[in-house]
């Protein structure tokens, strides 16, 4: 097998799935319980709270767990709006978010918000300039993903964020989803005041995503309840997939630093043999673009569907776009607003990978699409 | 150990763990991904949506997956409430709902609906006359708990939903979080419009959760995006945790079936020790409560979080009233609103119980709970 579809979920390592078995066999007692088995659980919850928060070089008190990437991103949108309606009703995104933000914020917009949604230019990019110019008096709140999930376009994450310490009223959010462990972030130098994280795209466990919530930020509660995660997120805390996904965290950046450079270098190689085939467009920037996203369109009106199928045949496994949107067959919401036309916009491929793929993989798997695109170049003529 | 907090957590069955670990290492597919692997992994949880389905006697298409039993009261509650807000602003439901039901009532009031909190009588009951008497032209939606989370006491909700049938514009939700498996409940019969469940109150994992979303009710996203979940919840599917869950189900139904004359004899067995114990007073009512809880409150201030402690030492493990509101020492919420004084309110002690509890149990914790109680009186003499 070899899996190029690591934006859409990763393989969990498997000391992952040990720890979430010894957690949830041994220590299964829920953390708000006074026995000597809730404190266990809870101690364990304390642990992975303080492990993710040296990870990220925050606090502990500033990170709060959530059931995945969707819930922090729909927790910070919603919980700034409601908590701070009173101040302004104003909110700055992008043309090229991940649904999970994108949705809310259309949500809002039908509860008397207004959010302006900024395009991107050829590179998939947003700037610091354009924000600034959308800024109002009444901006509550700018959200920012931090690495597209569509074309892997890095985002000047830091720049808007030394331009919002000037607007102390307005708060930041960053999607982080894709950028973890992939593209390095200083949160804290970077001035984010929210920030989103999901494990299972970094080989850890559904079920577990953060919420950085800055010190002083106040959010209303989307999950409201029982007062568990220092009263922002209720629900009985999923201990074992939290203390995965600590692990997961730690293991990810371990990677990160051993084999970082082997992952450009993978990449690049994959570029290089990409741009020899005739029948296919790189979308991908070349310039700041992560290290793990490799989107390209395919000539010719050639179907991605079939290609993902055809690779699939070999075991390969790719997708087209973002998993989310891949069965509505819409063209890439980033590929259009990049402005590469219809056509390009509806035939994307992406490729994304993780630092268990190889330099090896490469010749195998460009074979097996040459092979798919001569099958489909059949079909299309 | 003998594990007496099946209302805060259940232990997973081993089983359960099983299916989890098996889908979570051989298909980590994203279930939106085209490519075999995530087909594989769509067919899980179509699987497990269909096996669901079929033991609650439901359509699968009415079941949709959430991280637990606080999203899924989060959910129905603002769900309906950002629906059906140009239909009317009043919301009707009881004093003793768990946190998750009355807290996002209480801030819906913030963003100007209207809530009445039912009272119960001495036996932690509403009814339906007086659900009756509180539903006016605006009312959108009604909510009553089946069986209550600290004193075990089952609301009539086949009344209430066969009132509410006169009703057609207001929307019937009922948390059945503590009931499954315990008390049973037709919804269809019960003509219930949307109902919460929670995998780890019936030996499934953390991380999935029901709500029962009958055909035809419309609710806003409370986690908007990607379009999972029939468009009504985003985020990628925690397909491991929901075969899990539908496996916990299956067998929790199952033990259901064939033993729960047992786990009224077990309770009843309990109920006879401890009414002969001079310092407690039992709380749960005899008539209208679920075979798993029992609820006592102990006497001459005696406190409750030291009883735990004590039993604790002997592998004994109870909970002051419920698991969320322990550690805030504040008074069982329920229990005062069945009127029986702060004192009482403030000295509850929960059992329960769970198929895996045994007669055999009882002498021995029994004893441990008398010599606890000997302790705390001299402590307080
Ligand atoms: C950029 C981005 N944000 C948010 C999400 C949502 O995360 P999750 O699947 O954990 O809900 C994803 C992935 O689906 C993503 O790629
Ligand atoms: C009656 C009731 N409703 C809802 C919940 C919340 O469920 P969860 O812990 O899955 O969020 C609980 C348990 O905590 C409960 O007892």
């Amino acid at each position: 097998m070899i899996y190029l579809d690591n934006s859409a979920t990763t393989k969990p390592f498997p000391e992952v799935i040990d720890s979430f078995v010894t957690v949830a066999t041994k220590y299964f007692g829920n953390p708000s319980s006074l026995h000597e088995l809730g404190m266990k659980s809870e101690r364990l919850l304390t642990q992975a709270r303080e492990q993710i928060a040296a990870a990220l070089k925050v606090k502990p008190s500033e990170i709060v767990f959530t059931s995945g990437g969707t819930e922090a991103n729909n927790f910070a949108i919603k919980g700034v709006a409601f908590q701070y309606r009173h101040r302004g009703k104003h909110i700055i995104t992008t043309a090229i978010e991940h649904p999970s933000v994108s949705e809310p914020c259309q949500q809002l917009e039908q509860l008397g918000f207004e959010v302006t949604y900024l395009p991107v230019n050829e590179h998939g990019m947003v700037t610091a300039e354009q924000v600034k110019k959308a800024l109002r008096e009444d901006t509550i709140l700018v959200s920012v993903m931090h690495v597209n999930n569509e074309v892997g376009a890095i985002q000047p994450v830091e720049e808007i964020g030394a331009l919002l310490a000037h607007y102390p009223k307005t708060i930041f959010h960053v999607d982080r989803v894709q950028g973890i462990s992939k593209v390095p972030l200083d949160m804290k130098k970077a001035r984010i005041d929210l920030c989103t994280m999901s494990a299972h795209k970094f080989h850890g466990l559904r079920g577990a995503g953060i919420l950085y919530v800055r010190q002083g930020i106040r959010l209303s509660p989307l999950l409201a309840g029982g007062g568990q995660e220092m009263q922002l997120r209720s629900g009985t805390e999923n201990v074992p997939a939290i203390v995965a996904m600590a692990k997961a965290l730690r293991i990810a950046l371990e990677k990160y630093d051993k084999q970082i450079d082997y992952l450009h270098e993978v990449k690049q190689a994959w570029l290089n043999e990409l741009k020899a085939i005739p029948e296919i467009q790189i979308n991908t920037p070349v310039e700041h673009s992560a290290p793990h996203i490799i989107n390209f369109s395919l000539k010719h009106g050639m179907k991605p569907e079939v290609f993902v199928h055809e690779l699939a045949k070999s075991d390969i496994f790719v997708s087209t776009t973002s998993a989310c949107s891949s069965k509505k067959k819409a063209p890439s919401k980033t590929l259009l607003a990049m402005g590469v036309g219809e056509e390009r916009a509806e035939s994307g491929i992406r490729i994304s990978l993780s630092f268990e793929n190889t330099l090896e993989e490469i010749p195998i798997a460009v074979a097996a699409m040459k092979k798919a695109i001569e099958k489909l170049s059949e079909v299309t003529r």
